[in-house]
């Protein structure tokens, strides 16, 4: 089972102070590019694994979206995306991604931004999207990027010119990663890229688009400190169509 | 225009007394990885880009390819392939892959083994192996993983625990790295694993597999040196297939 971090109270109370939580979409700087992978929503059935506080939800709805379903294992998060909601197109349901059984050939769009990490069982959770994809339909999903959850110790070194580096190792020792990010002990799973893309090609699904995301040099410009992050991918996003 | 290190004479020394020069494709340890991404060969046409010492050539020809055509810049692997070939459907050009023209529709295999991260403008390169398929045919290929080429130095380290780690810096900055592999100054073009499978998306390709390389646990039993070679992928691998 996964742990469930986010309804920890010191690691909830860290997350909500993120530009991400406070600002949105907006506040998430990989958020053009993976935009950039969605279809049409206008109409769409849309499904968002890990809706975390509805930001999705609301902008799809916003989009025109005819129906979306925001999924979330957090008791807190959701009640705060259901305080915020007043599209009528947008319902929350409350379960582990891992066993949540979604129906089959419902949606456009399957979702997920930065939940698939902690998955213990993905492959079963990459099945069951699947089925419930239509025929033509999208899944775009993020999540850290395999470079980034590899190392048994995350952090950061420099190179011999003082230049930062970000030491890799155990890439392909696929399985749980320890990290003490906003909370001690917070439990991710490790994956290497080819895991992500072979999974998705085994199911049948055709891959559209994979972004290795880090900031832009505009992005970089407006925020020097994020220039580091040009020396490895943070994230990983990944669209891919069922034909 | 590409570095021709091959005919570099004593890159040619070093590189003769390679296992995987002197022993062939069994001395290649991600030869089963690669030989599991083949299509079936008999009666197959079939390009080598990067055809070397035609160790690849000569296998498929005993596999029943019907043509063979090998295609390498180094006069001196040439020179070496050609002494060591007796089958008549096997073919040698020399050719700077760079502006190599292959026939159109013609090969049911393009392959290519350690060779595509010295060409400088791959995507027309790929545009042109993608010409070169036949409908149902497949480009199967190998390169130094991104991981490895990545870093503008290119040395091992240590983790706080003593342990291998490869200091990735400057992934997301594609272009040219300067190592001194068999040779000073080798000159190698570093692109992200994201855009070699979206170049090939972006030719209507479709991808069928993804391996990032490292040594089974079998091999490192049997050649305890690579135990370290697990710590990050040394070879990526992709299977991809034209429509």
């Amino acid at each position: 089972m996964t742990q469930n971090i986010y309804d920890d109270a010191g690691f909830f109370q860290n997350y909500s102070q993120l530009p991400r939580s406070q600002r949105g979409l907006d506040g998430a700087p990989e958020w053009p590019a993976l935009r950039a992978l969605l279809p049409s929503l206008a109409g769409a059935s849309v499904l968002d694994l890990g809706c975390g506080f509805g930001w999705f939800c609301r902008f799809v709805a916003g989009e025109g979206a005819a129906e979306t379903v925001g999924v979330d294992v957090s008791e807190r998060m959701l009640a705060r995306a259901m305080a915020e909601t007043s599209a009528g197109s947008v319902r929350y349901e409350q379960a582990d991604l891992e066993s949540y059984q979604p129906p089959v050939e419902r949606f456009d769009l399957v979702y997920s931004s930065l939940a698939f990490h902690y998955l213990v069982d993905l492959p079963a959770v990459f099945g069951r999207v699947a089925q419930a994809l239509k025929p033509g339909g999208r899944l775009v999903f993020s999540v850290e990027h395999p470079i980034m959850t590899a190392p048994r110790h995350q952090t950061w070194g420099e190179d011999q010119s003082g230049l930062p580096v970000w030491p890799v190792g155990a890439y392909l020792q696929e399985g749980r990663r320890v990290t003490d990010w906003l909370a001690e002990g917070v439990v991710k799973q490790h994956r290497t890229l080819a895991s992500y893309l072979n999974q998705l090609i085994g199911l049948g699904l055709s891959l559209r688009h994979v972004e290795e995301w880090g900031p832009t040099p505009e992005q970089v410009a407006a925020e020097p400190d994020w220039a580091r992050e040009r020396e490895r991918p943070a994230f990983l996003l990944i669209a891919a169509e069922k034909p």
